[in-house]
């Protein structure tokens, strides 16, 4: 039983890059039949780099390490002591490259990977650690290798239909790439065999114990798609995450009939241009407001908080100074959101633009930034303890003040359970007068820092006088500072 | 017959220190029999102040100078001309501190004060002046010699659950002071004592002719209260003002159907925190606009904006700057709400935390600071001519300005019914082009500080050019200048 969307704390895997399972060497690994083909570039030594100055390596993702679904089942523990306890997996599905964004087979776990039984393993174990599973759906288009287009060619239906051909013959294809053939998604015949009919690729999964769905390229799909899948999808699996990929703002995609989530890259970028100065904060603070405005709270509850993905440059390499990193995965933890992290930033791991940021996981502790791994295990715990972090409403604070901070408050409709967060980019100890207009926040009431427990400060008529360190975080909780007295009474709850 | 709240200004009395009666000399006064009680310190002479290192006398509020109702009643000439048309008093039951937040009864009028009597005598006068007034109900709380909680100790009931007792035999107590024994406010006959039964105490004195009530810590009573208070209160005396105090944010709480107002404590830690720049005036501009949005039009004109009281600093001592006074008072004037003024700060009365607020009133007038005085005068004049002061509704303009001021508009639904009010915290003349969204402040419309009538100023496009003095205020209001033609025509009122 996977933990529902405001527990979850995601670890995403590159399949091909996290780590080769029953112990096999690398070498023995690419011996298999699966990775023999012309122009594949098989590397038996985990830690080498690819030559980066191979322009054909880097587009056509055809550099394999070995790393598998069962390599994956083995690192379970590691990963749930990290802190994580859902997993999503970039696609696993038959395609010929590393990335598997160009299906050959949706119906069929890519052989490199393992096959159904290992998937079917997968799940087992992640069930028996309460842990859940998101796999990554790409209906934009498929390899234009796949028989479904290799049959639309020859003119057959119903394939023909299932793509779209202009008078000369040519093929509509993501970004024109003429090799990546996108479905025509109108097409009844082809939505029964993805999200409709009897026997569809999305609940084929889901019925096996997968905890919802990653859709790539949402913009491509469009939200008539979205709501068509969960439209279906919903009827059986009532619960199943349905996430959008959308490199961009996302407001109004999450509207209750599509996409129940999304991959919040507006709080990325607005949280690296801040730490990188390229905004100042209250742009930044505005930022924030303006996902959760426009997602909505249930939208943003349910979206991905992510700093780096397989498709961005990574975390460390984009803010190296650790401190500042730390400012964004303390927000990514403490924001309307599912944090999200990409496998290794964890311990530090570098890389720069895809396909850098896809290097092998790196398993030599040695090489771990340590800081890091602590800080999220200590934020997991926090947020464990504290439902206004995972459930409660967002009020910015930050964008009325003067201080390089992000200052927000989160809180549930239980008067009392919430979080005052500051996030200071300054150089210099934060020390600033904020005003709350909230209305439980009574006057004398303590507030204890959740990652210095000795730093406590205490409410004025309305506002108070919060504090952090020089590129440091503070997380605010109240307490009850009184015997045989309670500020939060009972009665003042009112629903 | 007293004022309606939007037309009230309040004058705030701390009892025991504003006049005796009668023509008695303080040693007099105390020579009765109510200030008998060991540990009392008596003051015979009104201007001694307490010894400031004496902790215990700070604690207990047994320092004694012996102002009474009488006394109120002799002065009312004196409110009555400074402009002031509706009292408060801070608790006049019986109870053995000066401040009488520690009830014995709350069905007799403290014997230092007066009895029944002389609160009707008062009522009855201030009838005559079209006077209101507002009592202080304090209902989390009473003295732990109270009968009620003795016999409670003693486990007679129905008293027994008239408070909270933990196994070890501890009670509730507020803030964790045992002598403040916290009433269990869900048990029935308890409420019907205090506001649900026939013969309650806050409908007694209501039927005696008070206003309404201000009930004191209303966090503690909780919204259920207030709301159970309303429905009681409401059907007998459907225009009580029921006003609670929040020494902090209070949106929410003026939901519609509890609490008809609250003390307006945000107003007054925000302007003070603007005023010694501890908080910037885009933030101090963001906390009007947010008191305004949360408490709502009707909460905020119901609710009182206050500046100081028997609870905090006064405001001289907070802000010797006369001139920065002034900016305050005026925003007290003129943003949405009921001006409140504790005793004595009309004249630039000093004094520093509780107990220190609440000296005795300086009658010598060769103490008094006139312009403050003076200057409230002439803004109860401009406020009294003007209903968009009293009743329109608010927009705040100043948070999207540089300049360092509250800029806002006040405005009916009468087009041109309106005041633009400007106070400047610069040490320079202020002169910034202010856009305005408010659909009836057409192109070349004057308008005149009624604060400096010289001062004109006309309107471009939808923006204006306003003025205002270094650390001053402007006040302005639109005027015709044209014979036979009017700006403001009757058909542009749409209703």
């Amino acid at each position: 039983m996977s933990v529902t969307p405001s527990r979850q704390i995601v670890y995403q895997i590159f399949p091909e890059r996290f780590a080769i399972g029953r112990g096999l060497t690398g070498k023995e690994k690419l011996s298999q039949a699966a990775y023999q083909r012309p122009g594949n570039i098989l590397k038996a030594d985990w830690q080498a780099r690819p030559a980066e100055d191979d322009a054909e390596l880097k587009q056509c993702g055809q550099v394999f390490y070995g790393g598998d679904l069962q390599g994956i089942t083995e690192r379970l523990d590691y990963i749930q002591e990290s802190g994580f306890n859902t997993l999503y997996f970039t696609p696993i599905f038959d395609a010929p490259s590393n990335h598997k964004y160009d299906a050959m087979d949706f119906f069929r776990i890519d052989p490199m990977f393992g096959d159904e039984a290992a998937l079917k393993r997968l799940i087992a174990e992640l069930d028996k650690r309460g842990m859940g599973l998101i796999l990554d759906a790409v209906l934009n288009h498929v390899n234009y290798q796949h028989p479904w287009f290799l049959a639309a060619k020859r003119g057959e239906q119903p394939y023909r239909d299932f793509f779209t051909f202009d008078k000369a013959g040519n093929h509509l294809c993501w970004w024109g790439h003429p090799y990546l053939a996108e479905l025509n998604l109108d097409n009844p015949e082809l939505q029964s065999i993805l999200f409709a009919g009897e026997r569809n690729f999305l609940s084929h999964y889901l019925e096996m114990g997968i905890t919802g769905w990653r859709f790539d390229t949402a913009q491509d799909l469009g939200m008539k798609t979205a709501e068509r899948i969960r439209q279906s999808i919903h009827r059986r699996f009532p619960h199943a995450q349905l996430l959008g990929e959308l490199m961009s703002y996302a407001g109004g995609w999450v509207n209750g009939r599509g996409y129940t989530g999304m991959m919040n890259y507006y709080f990325r970028e607005a949280m690296l241009a801040w730490l990188a100065g390229d905004i100042a904060h209250q742009q930044a603070n505005a930022a924030m407001r303006e996902y959760y405005d426009g997602y909505g709270h249930e939208g943003s509850l349910n979206s991905w908080l992510m700093l780096g993905s397989h498709d961005t440059m990574r975390l460390r390499t984009a803010i190296p100074d650790v401190r500042l990193r730390q400012l964004a995965v303390a927000a990514q933890f403490t924001l309307p959101g599912i944090p999200l992290v990409y496998y290794g930033d964890e311990n530090g791991m570098e890389g720069g633009n895809d396909p850098d940021c896809r290097r092998p996981m790196v398993w030599d502790e040695a090489q771990w930034e340590r800081p890091m791994r602590d800080f999220i295990q200590t934020l997991v715990g926090i947020r464990e303890a504290n439902a206004a972090l995972q459930n409660g409403k967002l009020m910015m604070l930050g964008e009325k003040q003067t201080g390089n901070a992000l200052i927000y408050l989160r809180y549930t409709d239980v008067p009392g359970q919430l979080a005052l967060v500051v996030l200071n980019l300054g150089d210099a100890p934060l020390r600033e007068l904020v005003f709350i207009p909230y209305p439980h926040l009574y006057n004398s009431v303590p507030l204890r820092n959740q990652l210095a427990p000795g730093n406590e400060i205490k409410m004025g008529g309305g506002c108070i006088w919060v504090e952090a360190p020089p590129k440091g975080v503070a997380i605010y909780t109240p307490f009850e500072p009184h015997a045989h007295f309670r500020f939060y009474k009972e009665r003042n709850l009112v629903v």
